[in-house]
């Protein structure tokens, strides 16, 4: 029976069961919590990843030479280490295991950016009735700049809000929920007149930096930026010095710094947590009382397929990644 | 002509020129900041209310012994000194003319508590990152407490969501926008399984306390009360021993204590603010940039509708106010 290297801490029994459940027949599963020695990383044709962030989980990757199939938990590949992998390990995201729960998130933080309530909210603790005035989605332009499963769950969402949507992505084409899907560089004549500008965009080598001071400088005054994608999708420096001149609003869930453990107290390098203009979140969005067995269960369907010899879904370009 | 005195303070030339445009014709509009004589407010035979708080505006609105309808530009008419007023005194409220806009404010500050924003903003800001897994929307259960127009706009903009949705109403009914429509007697019944209760209710002789502590025990622990109705249809004694005790979450707009003049330092009878588990803002719902001349025009259409001798929408039942 093949063997299966999975890599995430901490899997209570009812997780264990449901990697029984839904691969016990077709292969071995080796947990990480139960430690892997050399032979049965040397082995093992698949892996599920939860972070590869982390150093352990990294050797063990190196180690496993015969690995075929990296299944993440997470949307978002960008931590795997695609620069040490053999050229035959094919990488599978999670993408849309919580598209709809992103999207609930994303729609949260672009009205409370929108409509100030965090910064209202501050003023009446100190007793301080401030009024000002809440934007409208209403009539608003709404760019949705990476328009995959979760971007698509964001516009359905506000559409009832009635704004124009625009999204963007590099294939193009057309979709029901918005008004148009533009190409990127179609996406730079839209900004002028961008109210909400909400980032679902994936961290790659095209992607880092995207949001850049020209695409930031071109936004309408006033206009708001959620991020929900990965925090280096925008340059920091570009987003802080907007901010701090106060031309536009920020709402972010994704960061550039990320404390490297339990507890530690964790400033960006530049200090967002200073400005009035900002809603600051600590990459929450794709979580949920019960995220896990939901993104264990979506993943796991697709290492089945692998497993099967079936075509696993979500197959990452690498070529995107190095 | 008859007299009609508009009494709204600080109204700019455009909306002189509104009032001008929609009532002009029919009738000679006496503005408040021009000073009113006593002969000017006894002839009058309508008025246009901004707030009848005002001990000024109650002074004139005495004084009119003539008046015949009152037009509020609030949708709320508690404010109206409806116990001295003589009976043939009609009274239509601007019920409807900011129901989306005060929507899209109720699912902000609904969305805000759900995903633990403003909190999890603040311990940002210190540093901290702090964990706390958002509720979701989908699969839960929505009770809109009071649905009229804007109750409607609610549902409408929560539905892609895809929660249960209920409305209370006195009137029971169907509607599109919802599972059902519960009568108040029904909706004691669904609240144990409710995970978020948001108030559009009027402040009414009947309304107010309606949200007691029977209403507030019986809900899910972990529920959402949003309130963007009045302040006093929740006792607030109870609302605050459920928040002390941690069972529940609120987002309130509205308040049980307004600042008296501006600039003043506001807090309520009992210290909301130092509460974790509780989103507070300062009556904004209902504002918006330009808001003023929305309200003006909507409130100037139903004037115009009395004046020209049609029967008026939104009038209101006096016997629901004393």
């Amino acid at each position: 029976m093949p063997r299966v290297l999975i890599l995430v801490r901490r899997l209570g029994q009812d997780e264990r069961r449901l990697v029984e459940e839904y691969i016990g027949d077709l292969a071995e599963p080796i947990y990480i919590d139960d430690g892997i020695g050399d032979e049965e990383a040397g082995e093992a044709v698949a892996a599920l990843v939860a972070t590869a962030r982390n150093p352990v989980v990294r050797e063990i990757l190196r180690r496993a030479r015969n690995l075929r199939f990296i299944q993440t938990l997470a949307a978002g590949v960008d931590n795997i280490p695609f620069q040490d992998l053999p050229e035959q390990v094919v990488v599978a995201s999670n993408s849309g295991a919580n598209a709809e729960e992103v999207a609930e998130y994303s729609v949260a933080l672009l009205l409370a950016a929108a409509k100030r309530i965090v910064l209202l909210d501050r003023e009446m603790r100190r007793g301080i009735w401030r009024v000002e005035y809440p934007s409208l989605i209403k009539g608003s332009t709404v760019v949705i700049w990476g328009y995959g499963s979760i971007g698509r769950e964001i516009a359905r969402r506000l559409q009832p809000f009635k704004p124009r949507i625009y999204g963007v992505r590099r294939s193009g084409g057309n979709d029901d929920y918005v008004d148009r899907i533009l190409r990127p560089e179609e996406a730079l004549e839209i900004l002028p007149e961008t109210d909400y500008l909400v980032i679902a965009l994936p961290l790659t080598r095209e992607t880092r930096g995207a949001i850049d001071s020209e695409v930031l400088r071109r936004l309408r005054e006033g206009a708001v930026v959620v991020n929900v994608g990965r925090g280096p999708v925008i340059d920091e420096e570009a987003l802080f010095d907007e901010l701090s001149r106060g031309r536009l609003w920020a709402a972010l869930d994704v960061w550039w710094v990320y404390p490297s453990r339990r507890g530690e107290e964790t400033f960006q390098d530049l200090p967002f947590h200073l400005l009035e203009n900002i809603v600051m979140t600590p990459h929450v969005a794709g979580t949920w009382p019960g995220y896990r067995e939901k993104l264990l269960k979506h993943a796991l369907e697709n290492l089945r397929r692998f497993l099967m010899g079936e075509q696993p879904r979500n197959i990452v370009r690498r070529e995107d990644y190095i």
